[in-house]
């Protein structure tokens, strides 16, 4: 059924209007709430925190969670509240990174943490993070708190093992995987789980949604891995080049590593210690990359994952909702072309 | 009644005894649960956390929430592991807080940040807190995790207006209270408040208990602050002058430099903005604290409110455990002398 719906717009490349369009207005009222309980009498907290939730995120996890409820096609509005939750553990956890990676630049705009110091951007991400969790006991599901605070847990452990893996570009595929299905993938399928919670389904339906939302993390995760090699700047807010210039291992590099010679794993190690990281390194860096097939080949992962995803969806007749979440998918996977 | 067993021991100095004998069994039972749940397969983890937790702690939030359920005579042990999810909550916000003060020692041992630095120490502070969520959620009462998730986001908000008052000396009583309210005592009202529920009394009991945590919370915070002023260095493992060293903005200067004349004024805005921190600093410091009646009325008011938290327990009947509580409120009042 899916396939028929492919064919009608095989011309078209693959976008996110689809998704975008099918969940607009609801996206709104999810804006409301997130905006609205986002405020505190301390005004550096909405100061800050509106920095980051009105500075052009693309609300991809709301998203998810508002299109798999159409897709069950449930009628209520508690999933309003949860998609707010998402988005604001999502936030929290984005203020925490910037702290933990010392960044300078989110989305082209300059980090919470620069502007306002490391301090209050741990505390507010503090702040989100209890928010998120009084919102979820105010939609009263203890089988919603159960997905979302398991992620959470999950989220923090993915990201404590990225930092005990810091730098350490023999890591290997396998737990390069498992730090980013616990780190971004995790919230991805709790966003889309939840929907099922909301519309009473059973628990097949969780778990194809939970499936849909992680495999599509994972997609996300290892196509902006590739881009990073292989973009000219203009793909999502980050230039090419900047997880090289940080030294950050991802599956990129831990292919081409793996698969290097004692010449190109020296090389590698010193990359990701800081000791290559100008424009000539970065070339460098490209051409091992492109010759080890390691680029190609983080596609060709993403696009396995990518698969999983549309596959989890099989169970479902189709619909445009099916059909958004299908064209995400291929969006996602098709970025780096 | 209570009254009657006040006196029965009168000629003891007040101290944290009868608490800790009266929750001793019941405590080991709620550190096995902080044991086996700060695990992870990510060996940081329970190696940061447990830096803290096995720390020389006084598990003084735990051991509350356990008297407060046996003054219930609560027979269950629903509240082991929510007496775990109070402590997980806490040492969560003090690793935050060692980020967010760049401290270097707490109870006399090296502080996380400072051995394994802010990023790990963020991040295992969000672990903590996550999983004292999924505690809760396995206990499955919403009624607490409504009161612990809005202690949580309360928690984050006072420290975040603690923040931005930092070193201006003339934020005034009222403002300082509603910090240390939420920052410091909300934690200790939800510990108490909880064994109501899980005892399953009535609104009037939570609201005792709740009234008996916060309260006690503002006199311990506050004759901590005068302690600061006044200890030999033995006290709480804090020096003597530490707070004025580090520029904080406690009850006794807000009460000093309210009371001062031009000069004394300028001695503390200098004194907070890290411009006097000498001893002859210290030793004028004191001095002025000491003239303007500011230490003596910092203990006059936390005795005010170490006064209310006993008054909040007359409606419960005389028992081993109210006299524990009583005494716990004696002896945190008493600390300074």
């Amino acid at each position: 059924m899916s396939a028929t719906i492919h064919q009608l717009r095989d011309k078209r490349p693959p976008s996110l209007d689809p998704l975008i369009a099918l969940v607009a207005p609801e996206l709104n009222q999810v804006n409301s709430v997130i905006l609205d309980r986002m405020q505190s009498e301390v005004a550096l907290i909405p100061e800050l925190a509106g920095h980051l939730i009105a500075g052009g995120g693309k609300r991809m996890r709301p998203m998810l969670t508002l299109a798999a409820a159409r897709l069950l096609d449930y009628a209520g509005t508690r999933h309003h509240k949860l998609a707010a939750c998402v988005e604001f553990i999502h936030t929290a956890t984005l203020l925490h990174d910037d702290v933990v990676d010392g960044s300078g630049l989110r989305r082209g705009k300059r980090t919470a943490n620069l502007i306002w110091g490391n301090p209050a951007t741990v505390l507010v991400g503090d702040f989100l993070f209890s928010r998120a969790f009084e919102l979820m006991v105010e939609d009263g599901s203890l089988r919603v708190l159960k997905i979302l605070s398991s992620a959470s847990s999950t989220i923090a452990e993915g990201e404590v093992n990225q930092l005990t893996a810091q730098r350490q570009v023999s890591i290997g595929e396998d737990r390069y995987l498992n730090i980013i299905s616990a780190k971004t993938a995790a919230l991805f399928a709790a966003a889309t789980r939840i929907s099922a919670v909301v519309a009473e389904r059973d628990d097949a339906t969780e778990t194809a949604l939970d499936s849909y939302g992680r495999n599509l993390g994972i997609a996300f995760q290892l196509v902006d891995d590739a881009i990073d090699y292989a973009s000219d700047d203009a793909t999502m807010g980050k230039s090419a080049g900047d997880d090289f210039r940080e030294g950050k291992v991802t599956l990129p590099v831990i292919l081409a590593y793996a698969r290097g010679d004692k010449s190109e794993r020296a090389f590698w190690q010193a990359a990701v210690s800081g000791e290559r990281s100008s424009d000539a390194d970065l070339a460098e860096a490209i051409q091992l990359l492109t010759d080890s097939g390691a680029i190609a080949d983080t596609l060709v992962r993403a696009r396995h994952y990518g698969q999983r995803a549309i596959d989890a969806l099989a169970p479902f007749s189709a619909s445009a909702s099916k059909a958004a979440l299908i064209e995400t998918v291929e969006f996602a996977t098709a970025r780096a072309y």
